[in-house]
């Protein structure tokens, strides 16, 4: 049994609480709107009314929050909880941010003495209900191993991937090969419609062969309806390709197709669609091609 | 047992002749190669010096050439197959070819009585060797369920998607997915490699998520190795974007990332590399982020 | 004075009509509708009904029509006007086709004896009307000599760019440079307008440095009030990069932005939007960024 | 005459400095390099040590430095020399920098009662020798009025676009159409030389027809001789990129060739070819078409 505080208990956060509880973990839940408190509580989770009290005397501390600068201010801004908690105290970002955020956060961390992660998921909602979420995760070796019976309650595939913020790296490697296997299906589709194709049978056999994948098991059903409920929302999507463009200018490499992708799920967002799951790319796919 | 006439035993054609004779068919075989055909002897079948007596007497014929020129060129040219074929024959096109090509030979069979199906495979040369194809059939229901038999000796994935030419518009669908799905992890790469991340980690934790795909899987040893041996060649990929490119323009429709896609792989072929597998894409991603 | 046969009258070929009697030329011209030729008969042409006809007696030919299938036709095909052109006739076509189709007409005109050009035009119906167009000559030099008269009296910019299908590939070459030059400022204008600039001041400044194009100029008024009457058909320019992309691929030569830009106007197209100035490439752009 | 002080007078900077001192006006020069003070004596602009002597009892400060955090340090830093300006001192920053930075300086004068200008130029060296730049100025109308004289000797079109900040949003455009018209010449040089045709002529005609741009007559030669000697840098021009990059994701809009555009800048910084001039996307446009 691990004494947890949790900061973030969302579309994500709710269900990682919930599976924390039920492997007997005690866990302390702040979240910011008094919807999100309401809804975690029913999760077992103790809910409480500021980050202060939800990180007091807890041995783990996850934030899981919708950005970069929501994670800095909450850890290191004039309120943020950093500075009361003891030496030694495990700190586990689940967000998805820059790395070089992240970094930013280790930075402090170490400062104080408080050993830290930067580990952030992929899977949806229905691997965060499930338990079966891919954690990735940054940091010091030991850190990782402390962390790994908290993180396992959580997710089933949990990779120490590399050192701080090697963890957000590889979150934006995920989230450049997601959106590229959903933009292909996109324009699959458009194609396989143009020329009448029976499109039931057209993913089944893409699904049996090197075209196979898990986006196309995930998504199939949204690609034949054209209906895109999320899941994962395309304002997100764009927002980590957003930090995945800027990593990648920082770092000085060309990546043609992601900066393409990047365009089309901005396009989505500009175009009202940023609530729908991110497999409208496939919506916008087809207003291409079709009068306004 | 079936009497199969096989015309283009080369690297996919050869291990679907063996597959084909293991099954217990009589399948008579014509090369254009001196080298192919004695390759395709130790498969059992017997080897003809022209396509003319490979057909001969043969309940079922099948194609499997590089393109659609050499399949019209067989089939329909001045010394073409098709006048000699009985009327009830049935043709089988493998070969990855335009959907307005094989229409063109699904007319001109049932001009002369002849059945024909468009039946393109994917899974590589893996795939042929294992007998795991998967088939994409075009053509006549009761057609489909004549040749099943036959196609299963070759393929576990059999499905009728359509019409005359469905089966390769289904093709070209798989081929945009494959090159899309490749050229991703080809980015993510090079991603992970300018932020110094673990990169076996790496593609471990995107293979259990949304990230996770045939491709991942089947060339994660190329991309971690740089290796890029076929395969399936990015000379044939390349070709077959060809077909797509055009295809969609017949078509009136516009696929943004297909289109770069296709200029990726022509960029490999111009550069000398289209004799590699088609993951050689990860080494133009690399190429392009480093002095020449 | 030189004896013309003119084929093809339309949008440009009309204008190119009227300079070509006001320079003292006798023309006699055949178009397809009624409405062309009805609409031609004013520039003091005589009309015929018959392609036969407006080539009977004929020095130069002139063909300028929409596509490449429609020039082969009207040259080659079963009805064509080659066998009855007497040796030595010099056979000018100025429409965009594809460099190979250019080449199939020299060839077959060589092959009667028909001296041959491949000339097609730049500068729009403006270009047209005021005689001022750019003219890329394919062909042999003494041939361009020979022409210079005529073509010098439809346009101020004649060029002879080198052997048989050069005028052609020069043509696509400016189609290219064309679509891409649209393409951005439709990219500028968003950009702009997203952040509240002036735009007419905007474009004052972009055309006095290293940005300035005689695009912007032509264009100037249609990107700032967003009405893009033609011009130059989106279809048209569409047309022309069908063409242009399966050059570059026959060719081996990847081209990336061309490719984008050839879907950005094959969207238009499927977007009922074909009618419009190809400088409602800026629509799109602005669509792009707008709920639908 | 106006009393001036001027930091960063390098390769743009210089001949800026020149054209100020033989207009008339008296100025105080720093720059950080030894070498950059040498060579900006021969203007007859007195040198100093330090940016608080060059401000030191100047009417107008001028800044030209390479990017925006060069901007904010020497006027905001710490030892930044905004808190030594008087109120009514008139500050012109010609450098490129974010939009957002522009009005982080904008606001910054504005709390000391210094009124401030950006001024970003455009025109490369030879339009600052020339004293032919194009100026687009952001800021209150009387300002710009008050700066005109000055504007005056260093550019012949000086157009005041917006208030604080539209300066550098309307240098984001012509970068981007400036990358956009030299991008496509650079595919169409590999089309032409693809096709063998002859490239000076191909250039003429383009150059007389709706093709024609700044860049291709400034250019023609570079793109000839495929010598890229600067002129302008791609790094100076890759950094804009990323600034617009970054300006398009926070105004929301989606720029897919500008993107692209963005891309291979990148990837030619990447390539080693920084330093050569940013026409040079012609040499990665021949290199991606030809082997390593």
């Amino acid at each position: 049994m691990t004494r947890i505080g949790f900061i973030g208990p969302g579309t994500m956060g709710r269900p990682m609480v919930a599976n924390l509880v039920a492997a007997g973990h005690q866990v302390r839940c702040h979240a910011r709107s008094a919807g999100a408190r309401e809804r975690v509580a029913s999760t077992g989770a103790s809910v409480v009314a500021t980050t202060a009290e939800a990180v007091e005397g807890a041995e783990v501390v996850i934030t899981m929050v919708p950005a970069g600068p929501d994670v800095l201010e909450i850890v290191t801004g004039s309120d943020g909880f950093l500075p009361v908690l003891p030496a030694g105290t495990l700190l586990i970002d689940c967000s998805t941010i820059a790395p070089e955020e992240a970094r930013q956060v280790h930075a402090a961390a170490a400062g104080r003495g408080v050993r830290c992660l930067d580990a952030p998921v992929s899977g949806g909602e229905a691997g965060a209900v499930e338990g079966t979420l891919s954690i990735m995760v940054g940091g010091a070796a030991e850190d990782v191993a402390a962390a790994r019976e908290v993180l396992g309650a959580m997710g089933s595939t949990v990779v120490h991937v590399g050192g701080p913020g090697a963890g957000q790296v590889v979150k934006s490697a995920n989230q450049i090969v997601v959106a590229g296997n959903l933009q292909v299906l996109a324009e699959a589709m458009v194609f396989l419609r143009a020329h009448g194709a029976d499109l039931e049978a057209a993913l089944d056999v893409l699904g049996g062969g090197l075209a196979g994948s898990t986006a196309l098991t995930r998504k199939r059903t949204a690609l034949l309806t054209e209906q895109y409920s999320p899941g994962f929302r395309v304002a997100l999507h764009d927002k980590d390709l957003g930090i995945i463009t800027a990593a990648a200018r920082a770092a000085g490499v060309a990546l043609p197709v992601t900066a393409l992708l990047a365009q089309l799920l901005a396009a989505l967002v500009a175009r009202g669609d940023g609530d729908l799951d991110h497999s409208a790319l496939a919506k916008l796919a087809a207003e291409l091609n079709r009068p306004a």
